[in-house]
């Protein structure tokens, strides 16, 4: 006799073998049957305050993971989440969103349901879905069902981008076979032939051996891509002078003596537009070339020279190759013979964030924390294990110049930057670190740093991060509004004040424990002197529990380069119509 | 020659003139040339903190002004808001939601630029938008741009539902002619014709005379349809035994005898289906009848005893008729001759929540506060001009017990129930009764009652009342989680708890100032004489600033009657797959 399974059950295993630990979301009436399924199958529930914030959640816990899951109910739940899994798309994030939908019989009467528009239309919400998700899946058939989770499951993976479940509510406990589950899933990238994969190494390795003057540039989607370690192995073998777009920042090991942090064009801290436009090779690694990400597209290098290698496809200038590039990465580094390489020697013209720190003055611990220095100072504190985060706006920005130790990790956001998005992807990452740490790995920290703007978009999941007894150092950088938006236009103007929340009183709003099982570190800093003491105290090393860092900076203090980038936004702007 | 003005000015004249006094919203680099254009055109801007709850407060500000703006940037902001607009669909509640989007040749570039996927394809959000707004326009077109601003606006405000107003960054200044600004909209309803009205007219008092046991039925869609006063006149003059639906409870003047609240047929504190089950006439006005709203539509009369009063049809049994609504309403009045009433005499067999009131047991003062009793004794704190919102949950559910004094008003929520909505809600209806004060009338309360779980979601805009010095009062209903879903489902599961917050700790956190420019009052009660000494007080009385009351129920404790519902609803979802 064939065992069965109910199907929530299948679902739910088959997320726990691909990696999932805990699932976020917020419980509505068509989810809570499903629910009861969670624990049984290994994984753990995280309630967020909203199906928003759970989305966000969702895409940090996947970027560090490699997958993660999201469930909300219907229309009104999965709807509220939409942005945050539409951002999730659009960076390569891979979230399964599972959707506790009505019974089905609610779809084929037509029946006026709460939680939709009212026209009988249930179907609204999965044709907005399709549109943001790789895959989509409605578990209406007994019979197919385990097969269709399986597939889209596998195109989660592969793509690495969202997919879209929806499971019924008469259908959670609906009996499946058992079976496929001792099969794993098929999450290997499809494999090159060799014939293919020979000719384009030989055709990239040729322009390598014959460039005079190349440079590495490196985006963030060389982490999705899952070749974090051939890159940065590539550019320490080539030694190739390296440099990062903003969302590539944390991907190469931070002690290459040629990796020379981010190039951010003519308004980066440092500038190499000196030698990047008169290179005649760029190889581009994990390209997400939005306008934001590359300065208004002044940093993308010349099609003509070119190498732009990607998840599925190679380009070498106008000809493009479809191959997977975990492989064909991999044979590029083997048969690389670095003795041909003619532009193999150190660039003394190029200089790197760690010169910046290593020449920095000596603070003035009375002197007023500013948005050129910040970043460049607080890089001592970061360590291996290490997860830095940086929110939308000054973060964002000032985090080009981090110089993170090995085995630390840049997160940022390269095109959606949505307000609010990080909070509650610092929360999900929290997560993850300490699932590792319950894995028997040291766990890194969790270090946040979040303008006050965007803090109070999602602020309520400080409040899953305490619940949950969650791992994070959160810096403020509190400037009493939108500083990046008053660059652009209405320095002055009330629409880009925020209200002056009393940010260190937030633990104790949102319920942190008193009875010391739970840590909450806080502290109150304007000047450098202030925030030294804070960030060498021992205990403030440690990341166990919440610390909460308020960070007060110069209400119009953006740094000094990127004020033009901003300006010259402003400008654009202004722009009449023709 | 032809006096021009900008575009952007052109749009919020058209708001000032519909009565619109604020816009909603979050600034982003693509709005923040047309927010100069606010203050000019005599609106204010109220910086939400995010767009979803942006959204929120605008539909929360058009029920009850008829017409509210939302303006934020495109994808990112847009679909962060979709979820609110969607509400506002579903509800009948005229929002203009305005995108700033990116200059019109990021468009046919296709470029690649923030806040979008990355795909060059950034007409799909206004293809979402589509689907849940009446009426869309782009405004690339300087030449028709008034005009198309003008019709959707009218769409608007005839259909009494959200529209959609694209205005991208390089259109903002863009001159067009003033001369159309002189010209009023045209948002009268289409006319009747005097025959086909006449005929209907005729027809329902032909029905009303014949029937032996008739009976009213008033659901919310009476406000939006703007017939309020019409339909509390009819019941007046008729005598008939009048009830509402939960979302129509505020619509009836709460001192008509024949009033007899909410009908929740089994469920409810009273039962009236001993009544109801053997009518011969429902008159049913403004319908919206959602599974939640009608009990699962236990309290649907049948469609054979059924007339049926919306917007633009009225409808006696199969046969439909396109009418408009106010001018029929008010023919019928006008011809109805209450001698030919065969029914009209009053039914002592039918209650009310005011008889329960006064049957209520003297409070004993140490005894805890019960869902039961809850919101029958608060009723009366209720004061004419009041606007009392219930969030989604248990205040829902509760307020259906509620005794409203003659003009006293409810706002909840019919069909789409998203958690969270109302607390945004509740500030935009605030800030309606801020300008009704400015302009010299005297303002109502703003009084809220909302579950703990709900306040989670959206606690934040919180400071967006404090921040605009609004004037809120705020019952927390606070049961450790969501206490309906308890009893739905998972009575003891951790998925329904929620973070144990310091809910009265809110103001100061959120920036509250402490130098008497705004008044704060915080109580904490969990007894019936705790209570009474707050909802007594004269200066709690009053209404200024901001109150909250932290009402402390039992976990479990939902209405005794409606607990069957949920164990119904419960039953239902545990139903298995056929």
């Amino acid at each position: 006799m064939t065992r069965k399974v109910p199907l929530a059950n299948y679902l739910f295993t088959r997320l726990r073998q691909l990696g999932v630990g805990a699932v976020h979301g917020v419980p509505g009436d068509y989810t809570l049957r499903a629910l009861d399924y969670l624990q049984p199958a290994g994984l753990r529930w995280i309630g967020s305050c909203n199906e928003l914030n759970a989305g966000y959640a969702a895409d940090g816990y996947a970027r560090v993971k490699g997958i993660s899951a999201l469930f909300t109910t219907y229309g009104v739940g999965e709807l509220s989440a939409i942005n945050a899994v539409m951002g999730s798309y659009a960076e390569f994030s891979p979230v399964v969103h599972i959707v506790g939908t009505a019974p089905r019989n609610a779809y084929t009467s037509r029946a006026m349901v709460h939680h939709s528009l009212g026209d009988g239309n249930l179907r609204i919400f999965a044709d907005m879905y399709a549109k943001v998700t790789a895959a989509q899946a409605n578990l209406i058939d007994v019979k197919t069902a385990p097969e269709t989770i399986d597939q889209t499951l596998e195109q989660c993976m592969v793509q690495s981008r969202p997919v879209y479940i929806e499971l019924p509510s008469d259908m959670v406990a609906a009996q499946v076979p058992e079976v496929r589950l001792s099969v794993p899933l098929n999450v290997s990238p499809p494999k090159n032939t060799d014939e293919a994969e020979d000719h384009v190494v030989s055709a990239v390795l040729s322009r390598i051996y014959a460039s005079k003057k190349p440079y590495i540039l490196v985006d963030g989607l060389v982490a999705p891509d899952g070749i974090v370690d051939e890159v940065s192995e590539f550019a320490r073998i080539t030694g190739f002078p390296t440099f990062a777009l903003t969302f590539g920042g944390g991907i190469i090991r931070g002690d290459l003596e040629n990796f020379h942090g981010v190039h951010a064009g003519k308004f980066g801290t440092l500038d190499f537009t000196s030698y990047t436009d008169t290179a005649d090779l760029a190889l581009l690694f994990g390209p997400l070339l939005s306008d934001t990400n590359t300065l208004g597209w002044s940093t993308v290098p010349k099609k003509e020279i070119t190498i732009s290698l990607r998840r599925t496809a190679i380009e070498l200038g106008p000809s493009s190759h479809n191959l997977h590039i975990k492989s064909f990465m991999q044979k590029l580094i083997t048969r690389l013979d670095s003795s041909r390489l003619s532009a193999r020697k150190p660039t003394p013209s190029l200089s790197s964030p760690r010169d910046l720190i290593k020449n920095l003055p000596e603070i003035d611990p009375s002197a007023a924390i500013d948005q050129d220095t910040f970043y460049l100072r607080i890089s001592s504190f970061f360590r291996a294990g290490d997860i830095v985060i940086c929110a939308n706006g000054t973060p964002l920005v000032g985090g080009r110049d981090f110089v993170l130790p090995v085995g630390a990790r840049l997160i940022n956001s390269s095109i959606f930057l949505s307000v609010g998005h990080m909070l509650p992807a610092a929360q999900g990452i929290a997560l993850v670190q300490c699932e590792l740490a319950e894995s028997g790995h040291t766990p890194g920290r969790t270090i946040f740093f979040e303008g006050d703007g965007s803090f109070q978009a999602s602020a309520q999941e400080l409040s899953t991060i305490i619940r949950y007894r969650l791992d994070v150092t959160i810096f403020i950088i509190n400037n009493e509004g939108y500083a990046y938006e008053r660059h652009i236009h209405g320095m002055d103007e009330e629409y880009n004040d925020v209200a002056p929340w009393r940010y260190l009183e937030a633990p104790s709003f949102f319920g942190a424990p008193t009875n010391g099982s739970y840590k909450i570190e806080l502290h109150d800093v304007k000047t450098w002197g202030e925030l030294d003491k804070v960030i060498k105290n021992a205990g403030f090393q440690d990341g166990k529990g919440l610390k909460m860092v308020n960070v007060r900076m110069g209400r119009d203090d953006v740094s000094t380069n990127f004020k033009a980038a901003l300006q010259l936004a402003g400008r654009q702007l202004m722009a009449d119509a023709k």
